[in-house]
């Protein structure tokens, strides 16, 4: 049988997604035409190794996007906002990592694992959503399924991977520096993250929650479709590379057992349980780097409620936090013969 | 007026909080007649210089606490177990920073902001809390006092101060090692800690709690004297040197105002508000750092139930966390005339 292949753009390749997005599609053997990287101007005249094969940067014009038929945008939202409207003019669908959508009644913010079938609306932009209410989703999802969960109280542990790959390189000089007794440079991130840590950095909004917050508060609702669901969360940036960590309370309208928890979540998919009460191991950033699945463990009944329970999860901010869950949304326009 | 001086003992002079024990009883200016350093045999015949003195390291046995006024014990459980009763038998008052006695109902468990009047029933040990429970109860209590607390959902974010001054080193090997390209060696915590994190690991019981996260559970019922206040907590070990940080979540009977908690933590003792809303700044690891206060920030109203408040703060772990407080508890059996 003949199988499709489909000519693909990046734009926002030089980044740390950038370079997730292409490791994945060829591990993944997504069937690639043709793969065009885009970038801003500065990064021009660079190529990249792909299979094998040197693929010169191009920056982003009208024409970038003739003949395309999937985006994969991780440039940021304002490029996003430019791009967007021009490529789907164009006949490509857009996957775009950013914020720049993801509120738009028009546009589906998908997790696969979690609502596949909200693909179907497209209209040429597909929203992926933030990392930490992806990771988030694809633990309490399951759960919400068999029970619906009332409120959820969340406090993150977000590797610096989530503000770029000069963020990844900032952490590592400032901790080089401070092991050498020299002042951290923080050029990125506000404050020095090297052996440190603050709240996430996003802008406050009114009500005292930053940007980051009120992701997981309004993606999860819309990824959900259960508005009345309830979250409050506390984000905060950790000096770890790539992986983010996230303690999650779960309230649900009456008791749920761990033991079907803990069934549910060893079968669900994007999930690994790492529970492992003997010898006191659970999910970790450095276990959770460079895999697919959300590590998931640590599944207990709170005992300041009977209606809750406490859950922690890892999972790779890079890869299911962002490029992944974009390609799987690719693959899931196939499957569903969308493009 | 005479100034009455004292017969000190500091049995685990050589570990993280013996040393802080040493500079905070210079800094406050601590009436002392005489300094006696105990550690295990192997630290015999090192000495350490406390205000130009050379003073050596002695092992410990009964006849150390003879003449002794007041032990300060940051030796671990086991060691306190051993020697608190002789020391008791000999005259001396012993403050207690390991976890041996908290919950025996003879022995106060202080925080002297929190519930100094408790100490008037000792009979010789005197438990000092653990350091996540004083951090936090430092920023709970002044609002516990005004409207009891119902909840508390709380994440942790603990320096590795926590397990010692040999952990400290840990971190810093392993990091080296990491920027080296050389496997981190994990020798007194459990897993790589640079660049990680990952749960305490303490003891988990047959509920799913660390030892950690019942000490805040139980700890904070005895020193609130409110046994009915429910908690839950998520302990999390994170790759910072001395600091501690948690997310706080505060259920009350029904709603605190945001204003009204802020006005009466900025005036709490041992507690600095710090809550910039126009830079985004608030408390971090390196700012609580050497400091006495816990810094206490981003105090905002939890959207998701109308009773709760969500609040953030940093404190030194081996300061306010140990040190400090053994000996504002010493300061206050002065105080009130119980030594």
């Amino acid at each position: 049988m003949h199988r499709k292949k489909y000519k693909i753009a990046i734009l926002g390749a030089t980044g740390a997604v950038g370079a997730e997005l292409m490791s994945i599609l060829l591990e993944r053997d997504f069937p690639i035409a043709e793969l065009r990287l885009l970038a801003s101007p500065k990064s021009v005249g660079k190529t990249i190794n792909f299979n094998g094969q040197e693929i010169a940067i191009a920056p982003v014009t009208p024409e970038s996007f003739d003949g395309i038929d999937i985006v994969l945008a991780s440039a940021g939202a304002s490029v996003s906002k430019e791009w967007a409207a021009i490529a789907v003019s164009k006949g490509a669908i857009i996957i775009d990592n950013s914020s720049a959508f993801r509120q738009d009644p028009n546009v589906p913010l998908v997790v696969p694992e979690v609502n596949p079938q909200a693909i179907d609306q497209h209209q040429g932009i597909i929203a992926n959503p933030n990392c930490t209410t992806i990771l988030m989703n694809l633990a309490v999802y399951p759960l919400h399924k068999v029970k619906p969960v009332k409120r959820i109280v969340a406090a993150t542990y977000q590797s610096v991977s989530g503000a770029g790959a000069k963020a990844m390189d900032e952490l590592i000089k400032q901790t080089q520096a401070i092991l050498n007794n020299q002042e951290p440079k923080a050029e990125i991130l506000p404050y020095p993250i090297g052996f440190n840590l603050f709240l996430h950095n996003s802008p406050l909004d009114e009500q005292g929650y930053c940007a980051e917050e009120m992701k997981m508060v309004n993606e999860t609702r819309k990824i959900f479709n259960c508005p009345e669901i309830q979250i409050t969360a506390t984000c905060v940036r950790v000096p770890v590379l790539r992986a983010h960590s996230e303690a999650i309370n779960i309230e649900f309208s009456e008791p749920f057992s761990v033991n079907t928890a803990k069934e549910i979540l060893s079968k669900a998919a994007g999930v690994r349980l790492i529970d492992d009460w003997a010898r006191n191991y659970f999910p970790m950033p450095i276990a959770a780097s460079g895999k697919d699945e959300v590590l998931v463990g640590r599944i207990r009944q709170d005992i300041s409620n009977p209606n809750c329970l406490d859950l922690w999860l890892c999972g790779d901010q890079i890869r299911k936090g962002a490029a992944l869950n974009a390609i799987q949304i690719a693959e899931l326009l196939i499957d569903r013969n969308l493009i």
